[in-house]
Formats: structure tokens, C-alpha cells, sequence
């Protein structure tokens, strides 16, 4: 099977540094980078942006609320104009820098509060796929399988990569369960390798209930906050390398496609 | 004579209104738009664009220090590469915003004390020219006449349309004499006509010592903070326009160049 | 009846004014100052410190979220202990600041999305509370009647004072009518002084149906955001005042209760 | 000898720690804690507090420019106005949230280039020690020998606690050799020791050319960004006492003096 590793990147700002990200570009082929409103800064975000050239990592866009303190993670209520010029004016901020410096920015991801506030909320995930539409029909919208954002995404006709979690277990409906519930996140390599491949086998996510719920998936979200994070990141790769998958940019699975 | 009128936009920010900008854009043909630094969020750049489209009139980014409560004037010292990736991200902000909106983002102008400091510091100066050069060579590059920043430009093979300043006396060296000093802004628009009529029949700037210091210039920039700017800035157009010259954008005007 | 007007001042922010204070400040008795979070900055701050205290005003935090571009009015999802120290934080900044300069701040009313919120939420108004009890037993909590927010403030054994709305309509059950419901705000001065007056007389909020919910109320909260709402303001202060009412600061009115 | 060890603590923010403050409790006498300014938040200031007061370490307010980007290191220039408020802010919000948990903040260290400009500025230094007199005249005023800092704390009759670095070189004229010069940092535990030996024996500074600048010192800064300086500060506290010294708090030490 074809498939992509997505993390998030470049999430370190002014004198605080977070994440291995040197390591972790040696296992993603694709990057979510920061653009300054929830993490990243102009100066990380161009360290960022050449690591991933140097690695041959494909990039995109890392959209978040305007939020250092909450890291973007708190949720935020924005009306439909604040929601699409913030979106429109981080794309065109990693855009440009990264064209600046030869490397085409190639996917948008909302992230943490946006994105999980968007999965949920169709009016909300139908702005943040316009924007990113008339920002660019040719960006690849990065979304999570089985969320209002990837219908939002597909509505607009933007070409939708649909992405799974190693590491999260899946509620009877397809939503990622909660994280104060036990058992929401899986903690070693070895479950999440197992996670990983029963997906890939049923073709489709697999609940807490052990259901299948059939859809197609392109990309799978790794983590590189901790040392662990990294090597849990890293076996996942090793692991489906060995089972004869392939590992690809995500224009370049995407154009397979 | 082929002439330009620019003044800064777009200044508002969140809940707080700046400047008179409907009027304004009835009277330049060049907009100098705030980025989110010292002033402008994402919806207040996005309804300037959107103002400018329907004007007729050109929009360049503004880029400033990070520093809204100071609004970009005070003077911060940072590293080469800081200031390179916060001008270009920046940039690359306003050009993804207008890019989506239909207009193209065709100039830049620093702002405030960024603008200051490099019309003197010409390794200041240096980076900016460069960091605008690698994020679009077909930029034109609004700068003071007889500055550091003109000279960076140039050498950086930009097109650099050259600005003097309706409302300001000069020194001896082409400096703006300091706003501390008496005489330093002209008050009455009937001076501020004469004395940019004094340059253009001179063919350079008039120093306060009345001496003329030959230089071409492209650009008039004019002021939108209050009623009576704004007013002053209507009646040099109009004073412009009767006595024969033609008023352009900046990428009309520096095509015929 | 003994009576207290409080408004919302040193809404300005940097380079950008709001409101009309000096004015504002020869209406109403206790000012409500922004802390820098939502608006306000030090300096700011320090103007309007010294401004009340040559008017005779008594001073009180005015603490939002940390959103500037949203002017403390976007619902925040904030943890408690988030919530705890961003509010102490404010009330620490301002008490400092005006202790300084020889007024002491007296009350404190929570801003915008953080007061609305609190409002209807007993758990959110409770940290709010407490965080206020610990910061200074003494302080004077100014609450909208029927609010959680006064509830809580009782509970934690505060000095509650309760504010009706001037110019706001409420719902059958005490709270404001939404601003987006025809009717919600009072456009006129009149309709102004005749809903404040039908208060006093009823003895409790007036309806949108017409009937009267009892309830204590020591504060009338007014506005000073435009010429028109000053305007206002000081036509129901004129009212008041000819009606034989008493107006006093906050700290006055208390100790007098 | 009666002496202090200080370090800055409370640099985390939002989502990224920085510096292992338990630790480097075990050290210190007294803690510089940052203001949200250029590092630190509501909540990290107050578990610095809660762990502060737990290790029996005296507190004071680290207050720094409004940078954290830059982590308040990038010279910035400010009007004596804008600069006397921002001190009276954050040592109001520090001194707020640690009375309210029960801890005194007890003295006042500027933090970063607000530090190092006032240290040659005089007027600068004269700006912040009445600033800090007139927010409360019994703050311990913690400043480097021989700066016109402690010369501007004297002057203004605040309690001043001079401080020495055990780390760094000093010139001829008592400054500190600029870190980008060679040898200006001292690498080793043992350097330091030496250094910081040197200096209570020669009773002064002592130069990188070897001579003794005779002056009085109170407390010795060290460092807790990495595990290395930690370590480095935990062996010159150890050697402190080997030797006879006494370690106290601030307020104890200068109670003493």
C-alpha cells in the first residue's frame, strides 16, 4: 500500500525550543509547520522549512488560533471572517517564506483547537476549506478520516488526504475518543504498530469496540514531542517498510491516486 | 510630470479603528498595508485589500517590528536572520491574502523604525533589500530618496521607486529633519503643496537651508491619521493633477520609467 | 435611593484611542479599568488612574482573556487554574499600579466573554470568585443581578455588588437579551432613563414581557464607547440625580449598605 | 561571609518549559521570577511561587521588556513613561499573585537588555529605581557592583543588593566582557569556584587583566537553563559552605548588613 507519515514541525518559539524535529524528519515524509499564531516564529519557521528540503520532506501549512499561551489548543468561538482571514493569512505567510526559499508548500492542516472544533462542525470546516480553495485549489487539505472537515474539504473540491491516528483509539462513530477517557492513547510502539496494520487490513479504523469502519486513509499522524514520541514514530516506519508498504511525499501519493 | 501618491493603510487592529481610509483611497493610487505586526490582523488586511481592489489602487506590504503596542516606532536591535524571515513572512502573508482576493501584491515599504533605522544602517538596509529580492525580484521597493535603503534596493537589483515626503523638511545631508526639532512637519497644506512643487521644479529635494539636492523621485507620501491629513493629502492631488502632472500605481508608473 | 454609575475605561490601547474617558469620567462614580489583556496597556493603565482619582472616581480591575484582536469578547475554553492566576494576575497588575499612585483599587468586575460566561456558568463563576477572595477578602465583586456570577461572589463571602444595564433588555428569566434579538439594546436616552426608572420603582429588572423579577441592585452600568453613548450616560446621571436619587463610588455605597 | 545566591526561575511558557527549577531551588537563596513579559505566565508564575515558598526561596519580580520572542534580550528603546508603567505592571502582577498564596515578593531584578541598558544608562536607571521606589520603597533593589544601576537604587534610597556573576569576566571598568568576546563566560564548575573565591578574597571584582576593583557584594548569580549549569551553581553552593559562608534570603541578608 502506499502511504504517508505526517507530523507537526517547527513548533518551537523565540527561546523555547519543543520536539526532536531533526530525528522526526528522518521519519515523516510530509510536515505540518507552525505559522507563528499558536507556535513557530518567522526565524523557526525558515530553520524549518530548509531542514525539510535538506530531508526531502514535503511541507504544509499548520493553521492555528491565535493563542502562544493555549498553544492553540484551547477552544476558541471566531466568526466566519476572523476564521478565514486567520487561515488565509497563515497559508500566505508559510507560503511565501517557503517559496522564498525553494520549496513549495504542498498541504494545509488545521491544528489542535481548529482542527478538532472544525471535525465536528460542518459551517465551521466549510470556511476553513473555502479559504484554503481560494488560497489555493491546488494545496492537498490534510484531514482526519470520517470528519466534517474532510467532507467540508471534498465539497469545496480541494484534493482531500485523509489521515489516521497510530496512536488514538476510535470512538463507535469514527471521532477519536477523549483523552481524559483511559485507554484514549495508546502508549507503546508495539500497540500502535498493531493499531496501524489492523487498519490497513480492514481497510478502515477499528473502534474501541473493535468494529471496522470502512473508508480510505492516505496518512498516518506520528508525534515527535518526546524522545519516545520519536522512536514510537520511528518503528511505525520501520515496521511498515518491512510489510512492504511504500512511503511517499504527499504530492507524490496523491498525484498516484 | 509622471508622479505617485502612497500613504499607509490598513492600521486599524481588532477593536480599534486607525485612519480614514475610505476617503484616503480616493486620493492616493499606491497603498502601504499593515501586516499584523505593528498594526493590521488578517480581517483588517483583508477588507483593505478588498477597499484598494475596488479603488484602483496598487497595495504593497508594510512590514514593521513586532511591536503593536508601539506601533513598529520604537527601535529594536535584532539579528540579520530575525529580520530577514520577519519581513518576508510578512510579505508573504499580505501577497497570500491579496493573492486570493484578485490583487496582486505589487511593492514594499518598511515601516516605522524598521524604515528608519535602515535608511541609515546600510547592513540593515542590506537584509531587507535581500530578504525582498528572494521572495519576488519583480517587487518594487518604495524608499526614501537619498537613503541607505534607495542605495540597498538598487544594488539588490530591485526597482526602486524613490518616495520624498509632502509634509517634512529636510537637512542639509537629504535626512528628514527630526520631529523634535521646530519646522520639522509643515502644517498647512498650502506649504506642503509649494514645497513639493519647490522639488519638482527643482528636480530634488529642498533642504531647509533652501539649497537643492538633485535626486530623482517617483512618490509622494501622504498622511491619513486624521480629518485634516486626509484633507491636506486631497489637496495636493488636486493641486498635482491642475498643474499637468499625471498621477499613477506604482507598477503603472515604474513600467513607463 | 443611595446609587452607583460604573462604566468600562482605559480601553485604549498603544497608538489606538477608545472612548472618551475624561468625559466619561464626569458621569460615572466607579470605573471598571482594563488590566492589558483585552485592552489597556501599562501606560494606559497609569493615564487612567490618574485621571479617576482627580474626578473623584473609585477604581476597580476589569480582567478579560488574553485576546487583544478580539477585544476580550470570543468565548475561551480556559482550565480553572488557567483561570485562577490569569484573573490574579490582572487584579495584581492594577492594584500595584494604582497603589503607586496613591488611589486604591476597590472593586473588580470580570470583562466581556469572561463575564458572560461566568454568568451562566456556576463552576467558571466560582474560580472566578475565589480567585478574587484570595486576592483581597475586601475587594467590592460587581455583578449583573441574577447572575452566577453574583451567586458565587455571595458564596465566597465577597462584598457583591449587583449592576442592572441602562440600556439592555432582559429576558423572563433576568438575563440580557442576545444582541442579535431586535429589541436587545435601548437606542435613546429616554428609553434609557425610563427602563432604569421602572428598575428603581419596580424594585427589580423590568422584563422584555413587561413583568418585574425583585431584586437588589447598587450599580447602573453605562457606556462611553461613542459621543452618542456619553451623551446618554450623562442624561440618565442628570435624571437620577433630579429624581432626588444619591450617586456614590462604589466603596461609598457599600459601606453605606 | 553572609552571602545570597540568586538565579532566574518562572521562564517557562504556555506549552514550553525552560530551565529545571526544582533543582535549582535546592541552590538558591533567592528567585528572579519573570512577569509574562518576556518569559513566564499567570500560571507558571504561580507554581514558581508555590514551589518557591515550599523550598523556603525568597522571591522577586524579574520584570523585562515586552518581547518574548526575543525573551527580552533585544534592545529596545522606550520612552521613560512607557517604561516606568511596565515595571509597575509586572511587579504589581508578580507581587499581587504571591501575597495572595502567601509569600512577600521582597526584591526587584530587571531581567535581560532592560538589565544591560540600564546598567551604563543612567536616566534609564534612574527610571526603573524610582519606579520601583514609588510601587514600594521596602523592595531590595538587586543589581550588579559597579553599575549605574546600583548607583540609581542608591540614589533613590531603596535597599540595594549587589550582585556579582560567577561565570562571567569582567573588564577594566568592572562591565562584563561581552559574551561575544573570548573568555567572557567561564566554562567549569572549578573556573566559577575560583572566580567567585577570587572576588570574596580580593574583596571585589576581579579583571581579566588580574586586577581588583574594590566593592562591596551581597549575592552571587547562577543559572539553571541546562543540566550543566545547575550542576555548576550546586557545586559553588557546596563550596560556599565547605569555606564558612552563610547563604541566606535576601531579606535576611540584607536585614543583617
Amino acid at each position: 500500500m502506499l502511504l504517508n507519515l505526517n507530523a507537526d514541525l517547527g513548533e518551537s518559539f523565540g527561546p523555547w525550543p519543543m520536539g526532536d524535529d531533526p530525528r522526526l524528519l528522518e521519519v515523516v515524509n510530509s510536515a505540518n509547520v507552525a505559522c507563528g499564531f499558536h507556535a513557530g516564529d518567522p526565524l523557526v519557521m525558515s530553520k524549518t522549512i530548509a531542514a525539510s528540503r535538506l530531508a526531502g520532506v514535503s511541507i504544509g501549512a499548520h493553521p492555528g488560533f491565535p493563542d502562544l499561551q493555549g498553544f492553540g489548543r484551547r477552544a476558541m468561538s471566531l466568526p466566519a471572517d476572523e476564521l478565514r482571514t486567520l487561515v488565509q493569512y497563515q497559508l500566505g505567510a508559510l507560503a511565501g517564506m517557503s517559496h522564498s526559499m525553494g520549496l513549495p508548500m504542498t498541504h494545509v492542516k488545521p491544528h489542535g483547537a481548529l482542527n478538532n472544533m472544525a471535525c465536528e462542525d460542518r459551517a465551521m470546516a466549510d470556511v476553513i476549506a473555502l479559504a484554503v480553495r481560494d488560497f489555493d485549489p491546488g494545496l492537498i487539505f490534510l484531514a482526519p478520516v470520517m470528519s466534517q472537515l474532510a467532507v467540508a474539504g471534498t465539497d469545496a473540491r480541494l484534493t482531500v488526504a485523509l489521515e489516521i491516528f497510530a496512536d488514538r483509539a476510535y470512538t463507535a462513530s469514527g471521532a477519536l475518543v477523549s483523552r481524559r477517557q483511559p485507554g484514549a492513547v495508546l502508549e507503546t510502539a508495539e500497540a500502535c504498530i498493531a493499531h496501524v496494520q489492523a487498519m490497513i487490513e480492514g481497510g478502515g479504523i477499528i473502534t474501541v469496540e473493535g468494529n471496522v469502519l470502512p473508508t480510505a486513509f492516505h496518512s498516518i499522524c506520528v508525534h515527535g514531542d518526546n524522545a519516545h514520541a520519536v522512536d514510537t514514530a520511528r518503528q511505525i516506519r520501520k515496521a511498515l517498510l518491512s510489510q512492504g508498504h511504500e512511503l511517499l511525499t504527499l504530492p507524490q501519493l496523491m498525484d498516484v491516486n
